[in-house]
């Protein structure tokens, strides 16, 4: 069955021994080798309870007994530790001139890492086409090491809703295009979920779940593509907002007399510090790549116009970084995309700007992202990892529901 | 035991019966009546299970069963509602010139409204003792009626840290206080918990459960009091960022090139939309109750010159409205304290501006508080009744942990 979903949400009324299940599982993702004792005895679950969640999870292959035992007084236990040797989860991110691909295990393990470049833009449907041209290979690879798909995101650089409608994507001149409707068409009925999400949303999950600051409950990521946006990640989830918006920081306002912006304002994040600002001129998505490692290159020679420039787009990112800080107080923002190669001449002005303008005491800690360029399709199979380990579970009907 | 806890949060590992009983608490608090069938129905937990669950609450007076029977095939079904008969939740806020005090039951009906005008700002210990003495008479009330505190929370205007410590809060000079603790001691074991948090955080929670848009996922609170600060709730709770911060917009910087700010800067939200940005000059706090009215009177007589600033304070506001609309995209923002009165005025343009500057589709509500001057305290107990809801129920130990 091809489902779209709003991702991973906090069971409420329904369904509590899912949440059960998902409870038990992460305790053993986060303490194997541990016993059931272990797990009663930190969940408050009773052993007779922990016992058939186990054995639940081991008949899906989530989790599987050691030949170990805890050394202590009394009978030896059996030890538990995280299977998911038949699972993969995917995520995608399709850009305007690349489509990547990443696959891990259920434990996180990379298993698949690809990069296509891709003339994207045409239309949805030829977009579309091209999209599940690369999944079914990803999914045929994973066949053939006998893994089943837990599931699947796709970063999408644009607002989307949280039915997976991607309503706008500039670059790619999408509109109110249902992608994950037309991929499940496309895959003819899978057998897995397919979601898709922004590309920061998803960059932020990679970073929560991957990243050099994984595990903060309160973490902000910040893409340094042609567009800037944010993925907010408060008490430990991605917040989407009402309807899925959140994190639109790029056309947020710093001066009303700063730099036109292409969205007809003046002073925008983006004008004052996007990748058209470091450039000082409109880029063309193919050759950013080229021009920012030029940027890089002359930054390094200690060129006088460059260092500059860079401060400058320092200084604007630090007073768009301060909002964030001001308002959600995050442990630690995480800049991404081409912000990481420039991350040692933006850095020291950003931080500046950042302690200059919080309020909050102990201010916020700013970082240059150290996942690469795939961070967005990474994220994607953390959105897969998460969706499980909050219960949506891979293995059929549970033997007690 | 008196204890200060970071509020609510969802269970993980720690006592999944806690969360099992919270989950059946909330279940009666919005379907009442309802059988235990129902609440097996809907919950997933087998029936067992919440027969033990109800007999728990029960016994902790915070369910009963009506003579109510279900009209149905089969056995008539006993039918639950909520008890709470011998609870009281109590709230209090404390501002440079007055203190308020707010008891609800378990369904939230309103105990008890108070507000005591005060001379606050002396020295900590000396508004900790007057605290103590308001609280001390709430208290003393409730036991009149035979009613146990389930818990009380006290709104402070500024920074307070996710242990309660009161970092700073500029109006009444206090610095580093731990408020909690000064009051627990005062209040002598009082046998519940004592929670302080800032005011924004708490009138959000009061908006959520008791306000115009009562259950919106996704809100903010904006105060119009001397300070502007926001309380943000997302996916149903407070957000409070790592270290309890966040909200802090006041002095989110808008203009470059904007009015001084009292915080050095120029063109903070504060100076730009602000009460003293409204009458034109710092108020004292004891005037400004009688400064708006006065400029109610001047915006209802149609006077040219009033109606510009209140305009003009207006697009400030939201400009600053856009902000938090861009990066959290809630469902609505909510405008309280002194912004409720003069919101005939100043909505029109706050609405103008959100429009034109919201990238998401569907745009943002603004809209004026109706819960009136005593939110925060109102908030607190909504905060206390949230906790209760989140598993720290009243009543002893489980008779099954």
């Amino acid at each position: 069955m091809i489902t779209s979903t709003t991702g991973p949400q906090p069971a409420d009324f329904a369904d509590v021994r899912a949440t059960n299940l998902a409870v038990v599982l992460r305790f053993v993702r986060e303490h194997a080798p541990c016993s059931r004792a272990d797990i009663a005895a930190s969940t408050g679950l009773n052993k007779a309870t922990v016992s058939s969640l186990v054995a639940d999870l081991i008949d899906r292959r989530l989790v599987r007994e050691t030949g170990l035992t805890e050394n202590r007084v009394g009978r030896p236990a059996t030890m538990l530790v995280l299977d998911g040797s038949p699972y993969a989860a995917i995520g995608v991110e399709i850009n305007v001139d690349y489509v990547s691909a990443v696959a891990t295990g259920l434990a996180g393990e990379r298993l698949l890492t690809w990069r296509r470049s891709f003339a994207g833009g045409a239309s949805v449907s030829q977009d579309v086409a091209a999209l599940a041209a690369v999944i079914r290979r990803v999914v045929n690879r994973m066949a053939k090491d006998e893994r089943q798909i837990l599931g699947l995101a796709v970063a999408v650089p644009g607002l989307v809703d949280v039915q997976g409608v991607v309503r706008l994507a500039p670059n790619l001149g999408w509109r109110d295009a249902d992608v994950s409707g037309d991929l499940a068409k496309a895959l003819r009925d899978p057998g897995f979920a397919v979601q898709v999400d922004n590309d920061a949303n998803l960059a932020a999950l990679a970073e929560h779940r991957f990243g050099s600051h994984a595990g903060a409950a309160d973490l902000v990521y910040l893409t340094g593509e042609i567009g800037v946006g944010a993925g907010v990640i408060l008490d430990g989830r991605l917040r989407r907002g009402a309807l899925g918006y959140s994190g639109e920081l790029g056309h947020v306002q710093l001066d009303p007399d700063g730099p036109a912006c292409r969205c007809g304002r003046r002073g925008c994040l983006e004008s004052v510090a996007g990748i058209a600002a470091v450039l000082r001129r409109e880029p063309s998505p193919a050759e950013i790549q080229v021009e920012i490692e030029e940027v890089v290159r002359s930054a390094r020679a200690g060129e006088a116009a460059t260092l500059k420039i860079l401060d400058s787009v320092g200084r604007g990112l630090g007073r768009g970084v301060a909002v964030i800080a001001n308002l959600l107080n995050p442990e630690v923002v995480i800049l991404g995309g081409y912000y990481v190669p420039l991350a040692p001449w933006l850095l020291p002005a950003v931080r500046d700007e950042v302690a200059g303008r919080v309020i909050a005491p102990g201010g916020c800690e700013v970082v240059a992202s150290t996942l690469g360029h795939d961070a967005a399709a990474l994220g994607g199979a953390a959105w897969v990892l998460d969706s499980v380990d909050s219960g949506r579970l891979p293995g059929g009907m549970s033997r007690f529901s």
